[in-house]
Protein backbone atom coordinates (compact mmCIF):
# COMPACT_ATOMS: atom_id res chain seq x y z
CA UNK A 1 0.00 0.00 0.00
CA UNK A 2 1.22 3.35 -1.05
CA UNK A 3 0.44 6.76 1.08
CA UNK A 4 0.02 9.74 -1.37
CA UNK A 5 2.39 12.07 -1.80
CA UNK A 6 0.40 15.16 -2.85
CA UNK A 7 -1.02 15.87 0.04
CA UNK A 8 0.56 18.88 2.94
CA UNK A 9 0.18 16.32 5.79
CA UNK A 10 3.37 13.86 6.60
CA UNK A 11 3.42 10.55 5.88
CA UNK A 12 4.17 9.23 9.13
CA UNK A 13 0.92 11.02 10.58
CA UNK A 14 -1.34 9.24 7.25
CA UNK A 15 0.16 5.53 8.24
CA UNK A 16 -0.54 6.31 12.48
CA UNK A 17 -4.30 7.06 10.79
CA UNK A 18 -4.76 4.15 8.89
CA UNK A 19 -3.60 2.17 11.86
CA UNK A 20 -5.75 3.80 14.53
CA UNK A 21 -8.56 3.26 11.52
CA UNK A 22 -8.55 -0.04 11.90
CA UNK A 23 -7.95 -0.24 16.27
CA UNK A 24 -11.45 2.19 15.64
CA UNK A 25 -12.93 -0.04 13.61
CA UNK A 26 -12.50 -3.01 16.08
CA UNK A 27 -10.03 -4.48 13.05
CA UNK A 28 -7.18 -4.19 14.88
CA UNK A 29 -8.17 -5.51 18.92
CA UNK A 30 -6.95 -4.63 22.29
CA UNK A 31 -3.83 -6.57 23.22
CA UNK A 32 -2.93 -7.43 19.75
CA UNK A 33 0.43 -6.72 18.03
CA UNK A 34 0.53 -3.56 15.57
CA UNK A 35 2.78 -3.97 12.61
CA UNK A 36 6.48 -3.26 13.52
CA UNK A 37 8.96 -0.50 11.52
CA UNK A 38 10.43 -3.55 8.79
CA UNK A 39 6.52 -4.23 8.06
CA UNK A 40 5.52 -0.41 7.99
CA UNK A 41 8.21 0.23 5.77
CA UNK A 42 7.79 -2.76 3.91
CA UNK A 43 4.01 -2.28 3.52
CA UNK A 44 3.98 2.23 2.67
CA UNK A 45 7.20 1.61 1.18
CA UNK A 46 8.59 4.52 3.50
CA UNK A 47 11.92 5.06 5.50
CA UNK A 48 12.53 3.28 8.77
CA UNK A 49 12.73 7.15 10.48
CA UNK A 50 8.68 7.15 8.67
CA UNK A 51 8.17 4.02 10.44
CA UNK A 52 9.41 4.89 13.91
CA UNK A 53 7.62 8.34 13.92
CA UNK A 54 4.20 6.00 12.70
CA UNK A 55 4.55 4.06 15.56
CA UNK A 56 5.39 6.63 18.24
CA UNK A 57 2.35 8.58 16.91
CA UNK A 58 0.06 5.92 17.28
CA UNK A 59 1.30 5.78 21.23
CA UNK A 60 1.48 9.47 21.70
CA UNK A 61 -2.32 9.36 20.53
CA UNK A 62 -2.92 7.00 22.92
CA UNK A 63 -3.90 3.74 20.81
CA UNK A 64 -0.49 1.98 21.48
CA UNK A 65 1.76 0.66 24.23
CA UNK A 66 5.23 0.01 22.67
CA UNK A 67 6.77 -3.19 24.80
CA UNK A 68 10.74 -3.15 24.75
CA UNK A 69 11.79 -5.33 22.50
CA UNK A 70 8.75 -6.76 21.77
CA UNK A 71 6.64 -4.12 19.88
CA UNK A 72 3.76 -1.91 19.91
CA UNK A 73 0.23 -3.49 20.89
CA UNK A 74 -3.15 -1.97 20.81
CA UNK A 75 -3.95 -0.15 24.23
CA UNK A 76 -6.92 -1.50 26.15
CA UNK A 77 -8.12 1.52 26.20
CA UNK A 78 -10.85 3.64 28.83
CA UNK A 79 -13.07 5.86 28.25
CA UNK A 80 -11.94 9.27 29.95
CA UNK A 81 -14.91 11.74 31.11
CA UNK A 82 -14.62 14.78 32.39
CA UNK A 83 -16.52 16.01 35.12
CA UNK A 84 -16.15 19.38 35.31
CA UNK A 85 -17.45 19.95 32.18
CA UNK A 86 -21.16 19.49 30.71
CA UNK A 87 -20.64 16.81 28.41
CA UNK A 88 -23.49 14.03 27.31
CA UNK A 89 -22.63 10.67 26.52
CA UNK A 90 -23.20 10.68 23.18
CA UNK A 91 -21.01 14.02 22.60
CA UNK A 92 -18.09 11.97 25.04
CA UNK A 93 -18.23 8.89 23.05
CA UNK A 94 -17.80 10.60 19.87
CA UNK A 95 -15.06 12.36 20.89
CA UNK A 96 -13.31 9.68 22.50
CA UNK A 97 -13.48 7.70 19.01
CA UNK A 98 -16.13 5.58 19.27
CA UNK A 99 -19.79 5.19 17.83
CA UNK A 100 -22.52 5.59 20.70
CA UNK A 101 -25.73 3.69 20.79
CA UNK A 102 -28.43 3.53 23.33
CA UNK A 103 -30.54 0.37 24.28
CA UNK A 104 -33.93 1.36 26.03
CA UNK A 105 -34.80 -0.73 28.93
CA UNK A 106 -37.83 1.17 30.32
CA UNK A 107 -39.75 4.28 30.43
CA UNK A 108 -42.59 5.12 33.30
CA UNK A 109 -44.10 7.85 34.99
CA UNK A 110 -43.20 7.76 39.14
CA UNK A 111 -46.27 9.49 40.77
CA UNK A 112 -44.41 9.78 43.88
CA UNK A 113 -41.49 11.88 42.23
CA UNK A 114 -37.91 11.40 43.59
CA UNK A 115 -35.40 12.60 45.66
CA UNK A 116 -31.92 11.76 46.78
CA UNK A 117 -28.99 13.46 48.61
CA UNK A 118 -25.92 14.97 46.21
CA UNK A 119 -22.81 16.38 47.43
CA UNK A 120 -24.33 16.68 51.16
CA UNK A 121 -27.73 18.45 50.24
CA UNK A 122 -31.13 16.77 49.88
CA UNK A 123 -32.63 17.53 46.32
CA UNK A 124 -36.66 16.59 45.57
CA UNK A 125 -38.41 16.52 42.05
CA UNK A 126 -41.80 16.30 43.35
CA UNK A 127 -44.35 13.79 41.64
CA UNK A 128 -44.86 12.72 38.97
CA UNK A 129 -41.42 12.65 37.31
CA UNK A 130 -40.04 10.26 33.79
CA UNK A 131 -38.08 7.32 34.66
CA UNK A 132 -35.95 6.59 31.92
CA UNK A 133 -33.98 3.00 32.39
CA UNK A 134 -31.16 3.01 29.25
CA UNK A 135 -28.10 0.78 28.18
CA UNK A 136 -25.33 2.84 26.43
CA UNK A 137 -22.91 1.39 24.18
CA UNK A 138 -19.93 2.80 22.79
CA UNK A 139 -18.48 0.63 19.25
CA UNK A 140 -21.46 -2.11 20.92
CA UNK A 141 -19.70 -2.62 24.28
CA UNK A 142 -22.18 -1.59 26.89
CA UNK A 143 -20.29 0.89 29.06
CA UNK A 144 -22.81 2.28 31.43
CA UNK A 145 -26.36 1.44 32.81
CA UNK A 146 -28.15 5.02 33.29
CA UNK A 147 -31.32 5.77 35.11
CA UNK A 148 -32.36 9.41 35.32
CA UNK A 149 -35.48 10.59 36.60
CA UNK A 150 -37.07 13.71 34.51
CA UNK A 151 -39.57 16.80 35.51
CA UNK A 152 -42.32 17.00 33.55
CA UNK A 153 -43.04 20.69 34.47
CA UNK A 154 -40.02 21.68 32.29
CA UNK A 155 -40.53 18.59 29.69
CA UNK A 156 -44.46 18.01 29.56
CA UNK A 157 -44.50 15.66 26.88
CA UNK A 158 -41.12 13.80 26.99
CA UNK A 159 -42.55 10.73 26.76
CA UNK A 160 -43.05 11.00 22.99
CA UNK A 161 -39.79 11.43 22.21
CA UNK A 162 -37.44 9.23 20.81
CA UNK A 163 -34.58 8.23 23.53
CA UNK A 164 -32.33 6.37 21.52
CA UNK A 165 -29.94 9.82 21.10
CA UNK A 166 -28.62 12.63 23.46
CA UNK A 167 -31.37 13.63 26.05
CA UNK A 168 -29.30 16.73 26.26
CA UNK A 169 -30.29 17.37 22.95
CA UNK A 170 -33.98 16.63 23.34
CA UNK A 171 -33.83 19.36 26.52
CA UNK A 172 -32.52 22.46 24.11
CA UNK A 173 -34.34 21.27 20.66
CA UNK A 174 -37.61 20.48 22.28
CA UNK A 175 -37.92 22.52 25.19
CA UNK A 176 -35.11 25.65 25.16
CA UNK A 177 -33.73 24.52 27.93
CA UNK A 178 -30.21 25.19 28.60
CA UNK A 179 -28.27 23.07 31.64
CA UNK A 180 -26.52 25.63 33.81
CA UNK A 181 -24.90 23.33 36.64
CA UNK A 182 -24.69 19.48 37.45
CA UNK A 183 -23.58 18.25 40.92
CA UNK A 184 -22.68 14.82 41.22
CA UNK A 185 -21.31 12.32 43.21
CA UNK A 186 -18.99 9.70 42.40
CA UNK A 187 -18.91 6.66 44.46
CA UNK A 188 -17.09 2.91 44.25
CA UNK A 189 -20.01 0.36 43.80
CA UNK A 190 -18.91 -3.40 43.00
CA UNK A 191 -21.30 -4.56 40.07
CA UNK A 192 -23.72 -6.72 41.32
CA UNK A 193 -25.01 -9.73 39.55
CA UNK A 194 -28.10 -8.23 37.97
CA UNK A 195 -25.97 -5.42 36.82
CA UNK A 196 -23.45 -8.02 35.72
CA UNK A 197 -25.81 -9.56 32.90
CA UNK A 198 -26.70 -6.24 31.36
CA UNK A 199 -22.36 -5.53 30.63
CA UNK A 200 -22.35 -8.74 30.06
CA UNK A 201 -19.33 -9.72 31.99
CA UNK A 202 -18.81 -12.71 33.95
CA UNK A 203 -17.17 -11.77 37.16
CA UNK A 204 -17.42 -8.89 39.37
CA UNK A 205 -16.06 -5.80 38.37
CA UNK A 206 -15.82 -2.16 40.81
CA UNK A 207 -17.67 0.43 38.82
CA UNK A 208 -18.85 4.12 39.44
CA UNK A 209 -22.15 5.01 40.83
CA UNK A 210 -22.84 8.66 39.74
CA UNK A 211 -25.48 10.39 41.22
CA UNK A 212 -26.80 13.32 40.08
CA UNK A 213 -28.88 16.69 40.28
CA UNK A 214 -29.12 19.03 36.66
CA UNK A 215 -30.36 22.41 36.65
CA UNK A 216 -31.73 24.56 34.13
CA UNK A 217 -32.15 27.61 36.02
CA UNK A 218 -31.35 28.83 39.78
CA UNK A 219 -32.75 25.92 42.13
CA UNK A 220 -34.70 24.48 39.05
CA UNK A 221 -34.00 21.08 39.10
CA UNK A 222 -34.40 19.43 35.17
CA UNK A 223 -33.75 15.59 36.05
CA UNK A 224 -32.05 13.77 38.35
CA UNK A 225 -29.36 10.79 37.69
CA UNK A 226 -28.20 6.79 39.28
CA UNK A 227 -26.22 5.47 37.17
CA UNK A 228 -23.16 3.24 36.93
CA UNK A 229 -20.78 3.26 34.56
CA UNK A 230 -18.06 0.26 34.25
CA UNK A 231 -14.94 0.94 35.56
CA UNK A 232 -12.79 -0.96 33.22
CA UNK A 233 -13.95 1.23 30.71
CA UNK A 234 -14.24 4.79 32.46
CA UNK A 235 -11.89 7.36 34.21
CA UNK A 236 -13.00 10.65 35.15
CA UNK A 237 -10.64 13.44 35.00
CA UNK A 238 -10.84 16.54 37.66
CA UNK A 239 -9.28 19.69 37.82
CA UNK A 240 -9.20 21.74 41.13
CA UNK A 241 -8.18 24.94 41.04
CA UNK A 242 -7.92 27.69 44.02
CA UNK B 1 -28.69 15.77 81.94
CA UNK B 2 -30.16 19.59 81.49
CA UNK B 3 -29.87 21.90 78.32
CA UNK B 4 -28.59 25.59 79.29
CA UNK B 5 -31.85 28.56 78.78
CA UNK B 6 -29.09 30.97 79.43
CA UNK B 7 -27.47 30.44 75.45
CA UNK B 8 -29.59 31.51 71.91
CA UNK B 9 -28.93 28.50 70.50
CA UNK B 10 -31.76 26.20 70.51
CA UNK B 11 -32.31 23.65 72.42
CA UNK B 12 -33.22 20.79 69.71
CA UNK B 13 -29.49 22.28 68.33
CA UNK B 14 -27.48 21.76 71.74
CA UNK B 15 -29.16 18.34 71.95
CA UNK B 16 -28.03 17.36 68.56
CA UNK B 17 -24.44 18.36 68.99
CA UNK B 18 -24.64 16.56 71.57
CA UNK B 19 -25.29 13.27 70.55
CA UNK B 20 -22.89 14.33 67.18
CA UNK B 21 -20.30 14.98 69.53
CA UNK B 22 -20.63 11.06 71.09
CA UNK B 23 -20.92 9.90 67.24
CA UNK B 24 -17.40 11.08 66.62
CA UNK B 25 -15.92 10.37 69.50
CA UNK B 26 -16.85 6.80 68.70
CA UNK B 27 -18.70 6.40 71.64
CA UNK B 28 -21.85 6.23 69.43
CA UNK B 29 -20.64 3.27 66.37
CA UNK B 30 -22.17 3.17 62.85
CA UNK B 31 -25.48 1.09 63.43
CA UNK B 32 -26.10 2.02 66.69
CA UNK B 33 -29.30 2.95 67.83
CA UNK B 34 -29.47 6.83 68.69
CA UNK B 35 -31.75 7.61 71.81
CA UNK B 36 -35.48 7.57 71.20
CA UNK B 37 -37.75 10.36 71.37
CA UNK B 38 -39.03 9.48 74.61
CA UNK B 39 -35.51 8.74 75.73
CA UNK B 40 -34.70 12.30 74.45
CA UNK B 41 -37.59 13.93 76.75
CA UNK B 42 -36.62 12.26 79.73
CA UNK B 43 -32.80 13.00 79.65
CA UNK B 44 -33.25 16.37 78.63
CA UNK B 45 -36.10 17.58 79.74
CA UNK B 46 -37.55 18.95 76.76
CA UNK B 47 -40.71 18.75 74.70
CA UNK B 48 -41.75 16.03 72.45
CA UNK B 49 -41.72 18.81 69.90
CA UNK B 50 -37.56 19.38 70.44
CA UNK B 51 -37.07 15.87 70.72
CA UNK B 52 -38.27 15.09 67.19
CA UNK B 53 -36.03 17.87 65.94
CA UNK B 54 -33.28 16.74 67.74
CA UNK B 55 -33.57 13.51 65.52
CA UNK B 56 -34.45 15.47 62.31
CA UNK B 57 -31.24 17.72 62.72
CA UNK B 58 -28.94 14.48 63.07
CA UNK B 59 -30.44 13.18 60.22
CA UNK B 60 -30.47 16.48 58.07
CA UNK B 61 -26.71 16.77 59.10
CA UNK B 62 -26.06 13.38 57.82
CA UNK B 63 -25.04 11.53 61.01
CA UNK B 64 -28.21 9.22 61.39
CA UNK B 65 -30.77 7.54 59.46
CA UNK B 66 -34.35 7.15 60.32
CA UNK B 67 -35.96 3.52 59.55
CA UNK B 68 -39.64 4.00 60.24
CA UNK B 69 -40.87 2.06 63.37
CA UNK B 70 -37.62 1.25 64.57
CA UNK B 71 -36.03 4.62 65.55
CA UNK B 72 -32.99 6.69 64.67
CA UNK B 73 -29.86 4.80 63.87
CA UNK B 74 -25.96 5.82 63.27
CA UNK B 75 -24.98 6.28 59.76
CA UNK B 76 -21.70 4.48 58.16
CA UNK B 77 -20.78 7.48 56.72
CA UNK B 78 -18.16 8.47 54.14
CA UNK B 79 -16.00 11.13 53.78
CA UNK B 80 -17.19 13.65 51.34
CA UNK B 81 -14.51 14.72 48.84
CA UNK B 82 -14.41 17.64 46.89
CA UNK B 83 -12.93 17.01 43.37
CA UNK B 84 -12.79 20.93 41.85
CA UNK B 85 -11.17 22.10 45.07
CA UNK B 86 -8.06 22.23 45.96
CA UNK B 87 -8.01 20.81 49.57
CA UNK B 88 -5.73 18.68 51.61
CA UNK B 89 -6.40 15.61 53.31
CA UNK B 90 -5.55 17.40 56.78
CA UNK B 91 -8.02 19.86 56.03
CA UNK B 92 -10.84 17.72 54.26
CA UNK B 93 -10.66 15.51 57.47
CA UNK B 94 -10.87 18.52 59.70
CA UNK B 95 -14.12 19.45 57.67
CA UNK B 96 -15.63 16.37 57.82
CA UNK B 97 -15.25 16.53 61.95
CA UNK B 98 -12.53 13.57 62.09
CA UNK B 99 -9.12 13.87 63.39
CA UNK B 100 -6.02 13.23 61.13
CA UNK B 101 -3.21 11.52 61.16
CA UNK B 102 -0.72 10.28 59.17
CA UNK B 103 2.46 7.20 59.45
CA UNK B 104 5.20 7.82 56.86
CA UNK B 105 5.94 4.61 55.33
CA UNK B 106 9.20 5.60 53.64
CA UNK B 107 11.03 8.75 51.96
CA UNK B 108 13.72 8.07 49.42
CA UNK B 109 15.11 9.89 46.39
CA UNK B 110 14.32 8.47 42.75
CA UNK B 111 16.97 9.05 41.12
CA UNK B 112 15.58 8.80 37.48
CA UNK B 113 11.95 10.71 38.44
CA UNK B 114 9.17 10.12 37.50
CA UNK B 115 6.62 10.83 34.78
CA UNK B 116 2.91 9.36 34.71
CA UNK B 117 -0.25 10.25 31.99
CA UNK B 118 -2.94 12.20 33.40
CA UNK B 119 -5.89 13.22 31.47
CA UNK B 120 -4.92 12.32 28.86
CA UNK B 121 -1.46 14.67 28.15
CA UNK B 122 2.16 12.90 29.68
CA UNK B 123 3.57 14.71 32.36
CA UNK B 124 7.41 14.19 33.21
CA UNK B 125 9.26 15.26 36.65
CA UNK B 126 13.21 15.26 35.50
CA UNK B 127 15.08 13.10 38.51
CA UNK B 128 16.18 13.35 41.34
CA UNK B 129 12.59 13.33 42.79
CA UNK B 130 11.45 12.61 46.19
CA UNK B 131 9.26 10.13 46.83
CA UNK B 132 6.85 9.88 50.16
CA UNK B 133 4.61 7.23 50.66
CA UNK B 134 1.78 7.68 53.51
CA UNK B 135 -0.90 6.08 55.03
CA UNK B 136 -3.80 8.57 56.33
CA UNK B 137 -5.89 8.00 59.01
CA UNK B 138 -9.27 9.33 59.84
CA UNK B 139 -10.22 9.62 63.60
CA UNK B 140 -7.70 5.95 63.56
CA UNK B 141 -9.16 4.78 60.77
CA UNK B 142 -6.77 3.85 57.54
CA UNK B 143 -8.36 5.83 54.72
CA UNK B 144 -6.09 6.57 51.77
CA UNK B 145 -2.84 5.04 51.32
CA UNK B 146 -0.63 7.82 49.24
CA UNK B 147 2.42 8.00 47.28
CA UNK B 148 3.75 11.60 46.10
CA UNK B 149 6.86 12.56 44.26
CA UNK B 150 8.26 16.10 44.90
CA UNK B 151 10.03 18.68 42.78
CA UNK B 152 13.75 18.61 44.43
CA UNK B 153 13.49 21.91 42.51
CA UNK B 154 11.26 23.35 44.03
CA UNK B 155 11.59 22.06 47.68
CA UNK B 156 15.33 21.63 48.02
CA UNK B 157 15.45 20.43 51.27
CA UNK B 158 12.34 18.90 52.15
CA UNK B 159 13.57 15.66 53.22
CA UNK B 160 14.21 17.33 56.68
CA UNK B 161 10.76 18.12 57.02
CA UNK B 162 8.16 16.63 59.55
CA UNK B 163 5.93 14.64 56.89
CA UNK B 164 3.26 14.22 59.17
CA UNK B 165 0.83 17.14 58.52
CA UNK B 166 -0.21 18.85 55.67
CA UNK B 167 2.63 18.50 52.52
CA UNK B 168 0.85 21.57 51.09
CA UNK B 169 1.01 23.60 54.25
CA UNK B 170 5.04 22.65 54.00
CA UNK B 171 5.13 24.35 50.30
CA UNK B 172 3.50 27.45 51.32
CA UNK B 173 5.32 27.39 54.51
CA UNK B 174 8.96 27.09 53.82
CA UNK B 175 9.06 26.97 50.34
CA UNK B 176 6.30 30.29 49.50
CA UNK B 177 4.92 28.19 47.27
CA UNK B 178 1.11 28.49 46.33
CA UNK B 179 -0.85 26.04 44.40
CA UNK B 180 -2.33 26.73 41.24
CA UNK B 181 -4.21 24.11 39.52
CA UNK B 182 -4.50 20.26 40.07
CA UNK B 183 -5.24 17.76 37.36
CA UNK B 184 -6.34 14.32 38.66
CA UNK B 185 -7.91 10.95 36.63
CA UNK B 186 -9.66 8.87 39.33
CA UNK B 187 -10.14 5.25 38.44
CA UNK B 188 -11.33 2.51 40.29
CA UNK B 189 -9.53 -0.82 41.22
CA UNK B 190 -10.00 -3.38 43.53
CA UNK B 191 -8.02 -3.12 46.55
CA UNK B 192 -4.59 -5.35 46.38
CA UNK B 193 -3.53 -8.57 48.77
CA UNK B 194 -0.48 -6.43 49.20
CA UNK B 195 -2.70 -3.42 49.97
CA UNK B 196 -5.23 -4.38 52.07
CA UNK B 197 -2.79 -5.11 54.94
CA UNK B 198 -2.63 -1.37 55.55
CA UNK B 199 -6.27 -0.90 55.36
CA UNK B 200 -6.76 -3.63 58.03
CA UNK B 201 -9.71 -5.05 55.90
CA UNK B 202 -10.11 -8.90 55.43
CA UNK B 203 -12.04 -8.91 51.90
CA UNK B 204 -11.51 -7.24 48.49
CA UNK B 205 -12.96 -3.95 48.36
CA UNK B 206 -13.19 -1.39 45.17
CA UNK B 207 -11.11 1.62 45.68
CA UNK B 208 -10.58 4.80 43.82
CA UNK B 209 -7.51 5.44 42.53
CA UNK B 210 -6.29 8.88 42.13
CA UNK B 211 -3.41 9.84 39.64
CA UNK B 212 -2.53 13.58 39.43
CA UNK B 213 -0.22 16.61 38.68
CA UNK B 214 0.09 19.74 41.23
CA UNK B 215 1.32 22.74 39.34
CA UNK B 216 2.71 25.63 41.32
CA UNK B 217 3.13 28.30 38.28
CA UNK B 218 2.19 27.81 34.36
CA UNK B 219 3.52 24.39 33.59
CA UNK B 220 5.69 24.35 36.95
CA UNK B 221 5.07 20.52 38.42
CA UNK B 222 5.49 20.80 42.16
CA UNK B 223 4.55 17.12 42.62
CA UNK B 224 2.60 14.34 40.96
CA UNK B 225 0.34 11.69 43.11
CA UNK B 226 -0.89 8.05 42.24
CA UNK B 227 -2.69 7.45 45.65
CA UNK B 228 -5.82 4.94 46.20
CA UNK B 229 -8.42 6.62 48.09
CA UNK B 230 -10.60 3.29 49.73
CA UNK B 231 -14.21 3.35 48.33
CA UNK B 232 -15.83 2.46 51.40
CA UNK B 233 -14.83 5.51 52.87
CA UNK B 234 -15.20 7.93 50.45
CA UNK B 235 -17.16 9.63 47.99
CA UNK B 236 -15.83 12.60 45.42
CA UNK B 237 -17.98 15.77 44.62
CA UNK B 238 -17.76 17.33 41.26
CA UNK B 239 -19.84 20.42 39.81
CA UNK B 240 -20.13 20.69 36.23
CA UNK B 241 -20.50 23.65 34.29
CA UNK B 242 -20.87 25.10 31.35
Amino acid sequence: MMISDTTNTPKYYQISRQIIAAIRSGRLKPGMQISSENEIIKKYGVSNTTARRSLLEIERAGWGTRIKGKGTFVRERNVQRSATRILGFTRNMIEAGYTPSTKVLDVRKIAKGFSSTINGRRYAMPGPVYKIHRLRFANDIPMMLEVRYISIDFCPDIAKQDFTGSLYDIYQEHFGLSLVEIQQTLSTVMIDAGTQRFFDVRVPIPAFRVEGVTFCGKEMILEMEDSIYRGDKYRFSVCAKP
